[in-house]
């Protein structure tokens, strides 16, 4: 799946309710899901990972969400600023 | 490019360092970055977004590592948790 089909996908579900919220609040609720994932990266794994394995997938989806109420491309962003390696040095792997 | 692709890239770019530095401490700078965006958001842009722009793919790039570092393909749970729609309600747009 591309980053793109994976913005679109959350836009399909979830942008009308999203954009209506508005950035501000949906920012708040990108850094609860980012509190999930410190939550379950942190405790003991009873569940053979897959609440850590869903806190990943909710942490993008926001962060998707987000982008796509800013009116951003997270696939073009990540291939304009990774695409050549570090952006910062130009190597792969990083020589910074 | 394939979330799995780009995870790779991000891999092959800072996989070694980051996970000497392992997965803590890495999550700390991981949470800088949605620092960094939200100052983005927040403030005037004088840029044409282009700073923006760049903390999307940052913080994109830095919740890649982390999911390296735990062993996590990124578009493996994206997949798993929003191919069939929302979740909780199955419904495309979520009809929760």
């Amino acid at each position: 799946m591309t980053i793109g089909d994976f913005q679109k996908l959350i836009e399909e579900i979830y942008f009308e309710r999203d954009s209506k919220r508005g950035r501000d609040r949906t920012f708040l609720w990108f850094v609860e899901e980012v509190g999930e994932l410190s939550r379950a990266l942190a405790r003991p794994r009873d569940d053979d990972g897959q609440n850590l394995r869903e806190e990943f997938a909710d942490v993008l989806a926001w962060l998707s969400t987000l982008a796509s109420i800013e009116g951003v491309s997270l696939e073009d962003v990540a291939r304009e600023k990774y695409g050549g390696g570090c952006p910062k040095c130009g190597h792969t792997p990083c020589a910074c």
